[in-house]
């Protein structure tokens, strides 16, 4: 009677590891899948901006002002440029290491040690790009008078609004892969030796 | 007889595990007393970065260029401001997480988890202020034709330097960061349950 409830506890204590286990491998999933989209979407969003205006430009001080077209993209400055990349790559990885965790399953801890640490550097490049597009868009939105750098978000509104979408956006995606390392971190802690 | 033998092998695995925890904890110290220096010699590089220029300013175009003085200083830009202070934080967080790592010891599985968490926070915090600063760099040393910004770094050429060390520095100090996390989860994952 007493080998049956031990048995039992030890079953149900099992199940409960399980649950747990597949409830964490579940959020995994979940963040990675969501990563994926977010990181996609930012690319995307900035990828795509593009915005033209006429610039009104004064040659001669004596002259009224001539507007001259001019265009806002993201492949004119390098920190948007590799805002993109970066999350392109981000992306790509999201996808990749989704397949390779539901192949695995946790079975391979080489592979789940190796996903942690690519999870570790795309967190890096991520917030470096974050950081990167977040400083380039203030000085284009307040501009700089000490270095004499003129805002262009007056004149160049949309672009301004979709690059503060993609980094709004990115910085989710930043944090997801934040959380992904968390969790993992918290599920090799749990299962620890005491 | 064999019992002997079996309890030296025993003792043998045993000092062979405390040697590694041993060594691993001593990596985490070098590492994190290598990322208080760092992180400190970079708030302090960027922190007292001044230099001052006369500038050539043209006010009329048919008389010749004044000379007007001009300064280039850490606190005229945002992003040289964010970096100095997450610095200064990380610097701040690597003392107060080093002593509470050397008083626990991995003690407290509480304590060494939270520290892993802010380690991750502040890695975050770096890689993003080193983006920033970078971008910022880049636009000053290069310039950019389509917003009009004109690089400062062919006046301002001490400060750039100094610029450019402050983040190379700094990211050093991102990367030790990032391999304090990852000693931490190989340290979590030699001490799993099979």
């Amino acid at each position: 009677m007493e080998t049956e409830s031990y048995t039992n506890g030890g079953g149900v204590a099992k199940e409960i590891g399980i649950a747990n286990k597949q409830t964490i491998r579940g959020n995994d999933f979940v963040l990675r899948f969501l990563a994926f989209v977010l990181t996609l979407v930012a690319a995307i969003v900035l990828g795509v901006s593009k915005q033209n205006e006429l610039v009104p430009v004064q040659l001669v001080p004596t002259l009224p002002p001539i507007n001259v077209p001019a265009s806002a993209k993201w492949s004119h400055m390098s920190a948007f440029v590799y805002f993109v990349i970066v999350n392109a790559i981000a992306c790509a990885y999201a996808v990749i290491s989704l397949v390779l965790s539901l192949a695995n399953r946790g079975k391979a801890k080489g592979l789940s040690l190796t996903i942690i640490l690519f999870d570790l550097i795309m967190m890096a490049l991520l917030y470096s790009s974050v950081g990167a597009a977040a400083a380039v868009g203030l000085i284009g939105y307040k501009g700089n008078t000490h270095v004499r750098w003129n805002k262009v978000c007056d004149v160049f509104g949309k672009f301004c609004g979709q690059v503060a979408a993609a980094i709004a956006i990115s910085l989710v995606g930043s944090i997801l892969f934040l959380l992904l390392v968390l969790f993992a971190m918290l599920n090799l802690h749990k299962n620890r030796r005491h």
